[in-house]
């Protein structure tokens, strides 16, 4: 595989990404990274190779491929057989080894970073996946127009969901159609999640009181799933008079992602599912108004537990047999990014954060309610990647 | 989350794979080990929660589910907040804390396997991933059921394949109808796969040259994929006259998978795409008569690579540009579990082995021939659990 990256057009962007990540690494005091996740070879890199990237202050980014990842030899890369050859080879270039170097402790696993450890003996060793999360947190205006893009994709799927309804079918039926509009629309059909802990087909759709089966995974919303292998999302349940059906599916169409949840519901809903679903929408236009960069997002969190409290919907507000202590996190090249809003979080709004906000609702006998859209942070508010008809809507044939 | 594991018909099962991890951690001295992964959770619960199991040569399986994740209490489960408090929790119910407790090293994260080593301050650590491979490399009878259960679905689904088929379509297009009717057989959706550098979605559609772009991943086949952040399998190739096109999609439908690929064409093929089909098939039907418990996987490869050479067809095995060095793998609750059937492996044919064995050719102007079963090893031959068509099929409408 010959690795198309370094193309004219993309360096600009590449080198604007690297003196983000060198800021990062300066304010954390590490003079060195070598970065070998597929997010941040991603990031960094523009595509997926196997191999390494080595950052420092100074020197870099050099691109390291391993085979059957090879380039073509130009001064900023270099195939090797074995991360062992690493070190030499950067002697050989001039290169100082570093003192401390920087490996990702969040993103690869236990065995990947003590063979790294092997290879450069003699060397200290420290964290560096919060230094690429912080850097990554801040989206470049080029990632903002792919997920802009994205986010118009999403949409395009999204308006064709009513026409996968027919009276009688199961939330895995409903799914699975939407999965093919979603496909079909250009949905590279794989989520990137950050973690061990979170697995997930295409998505999720949850009907009924499937709403209110927590998951083992971080993901806002449960469902029993179809398995005890899989147990999230949709478990089977016909979709039926009553019921609300929320769908959240997967919207990486281009190396980003957007996050998006709108709800439907068949036949008739009690009030309370409509004041709940309202509130979702009162949460998100609130913010998208007073939001500003400077804002704690632990004030996000507050505010909108405010609303909740003021229209007496604690009780189901991120589930009700058990509640999600977070209203929304980053989106980017994973799913699950910085930050997470939170009320322990510290972190501040900041312009060109990306931030899937998703104040959602579990009633008993109903279902889910409320729904998700993915802004980037300006200077005024927020801007809506994921515009879209938001009110509850009903399923028919 | 009320943990519905231990099901009283479930339990026999779970005692019987009990058995086999402690005999593995005899033969490699191990007395304790702490499970956490997603994978190995699911083989020693049947089902996947947030937690740890432990499990010492004298004490355990202990189940330690974390919230959301929750269990009824029992002699044998418990609900803690977080994992630091597994070794007081250990103490109070009268356990020996173990000297020495095994991780998942290839499995977890390296800030996971701190966190973890931190809690045990005072103990010694070793990797627990080998035993646990170890011991899910030979299927227990219930496996074996629900590996053949999945075949047969996997089966019904690819007898589907050809109705999918409209002439100008592209490979994904294909793909987006083959997900679809795997799905709708009751496909989860999810490729469980070992190894933070193994992406993909719902499996591999390649035809044509884009047979001969190498992934950066561990995949038999390469395909340069929709887009550089999934280099893998379909690319948007048009099906046309001349071309092959091989179908190597997912299988899993029941928390455990088969793998399975099929080859088709449309128009027609040169002599040298059957007689490089005709050589996978050869090489599978003798491997089927010839395997015997007690032979070294290294004389499958070997035997394999002796037929490729007596056909003259060994500049198209397993690649042209790129040559891949195994024509299989074990698989199970993953796609890439152990054995690997390769020169240099040590392992040795064991009855309920499970092997996925692949040997397949790229045709340059072509594309990629040959198929891939899943099998049983028996005490007389390989028992094929995706039985169906093997030969190379013409695409038509």
């Amino acid at each position: 595989m010959i690795i198309p990256f370094l193309t004219p057009d993309l360096r600009p962007e590449l080198d604007l990404r690297v003196e983000k990540v060198r800021k990062a690494m300066q304010v954390a005091g590490l003079k060195a990274i070598l970065v070998s996740s597929t997010a941040n070879i991603l990031y960094l890199s523009g595509c997926i190779f196997r191999g390494y990237i080595f950052l420092s202050v100074e020197d870099g980014p050099l691109f390291i491929t391993i085979p059957p990842s090879v380039t073509e030899a130009s001064s900023d890369t270099v195939t090797l057989h074995k991360p062992e050859l690493i070190p030499g080879m950067l002697q050989e270039r001039g290169m100082t080894l570093p003192e401390v170097i920087g490996l990702e402790y969040n993103d690869m696993f236990y065995n990947e970073v003590e063979r790294l450890k092997g290879a450069f003996a003699g060397c200290g060793f420290s964290n560096a996946s919060p230094i690429l999360m912080e850097a990554r947190m801040i989206k470049t205006p080029y990632e903002i127009e792919k997920m802009k893009e994205d986010g118009e994709h999403h949409v395009a799927a999204y308006s064709r969901i009513e026409s996968c309804y027919w009276p009688g079918m199961t939330d895995i039926e409903l799914q699975i159609e939407v999965e093919r509009v979603l496909r079909r629309e250009g949905c590279l059909g794989y989520l990137r999640v950050a973690g061990s802990r979170m697995e997930i087909n295409m998505g999720s759709v949850i009907a009924g009181d499937n709403a209110d089966m927590p998951s083992p995974y971080d993901f806002s919303m449960g469902g029993a799933g179809a398995d005890p292998s899989l147990p999230v999302g949709a478990d089977g349940t016909e979709l039926r008079n009553g019921m609300s059906v929320m769908l959240d599916m997967n919207g990486g169409f281009n190396g980003y992602q957007t996050d998006m949840t709108r709800t439907w519901y068949v036949g008739s809903l009690p009030d309370l599912a409509f004041r709940a679903h309202d509130c979702s929408l009162k949460i998100l236009h609130e913010l998208e108004y007073e939001a500003r960069p400077g804002m704690p997002l632990s004030d996000m969190y507050r505010r909108s537990m405010e609303i909740v409290k003021s229209e007496g919907l604690e009780d189901y507000f991120m589930g009700h047999r058990n509640h999600v202590k977070f209203i929304g996190h980053g989106v980017g090249i994973q799913l699950n990014e910085q930050p997470v809003i939170m009320e322990r979080t510290k972190a501040v709004l900041t312009e060109n954060m990306t931030l899937a906000i998703e104040p959602k609702f579990v009633v008993p006998g109903v279902g889910a309610l409320g729904i998700e859209n993915t802004y980037r942070v300006g200077a005024d508010g927020l801007e809506n990647l994921t515009p879209m008809d938001e009110s509850l809507k009903e399923l028919k044939k």
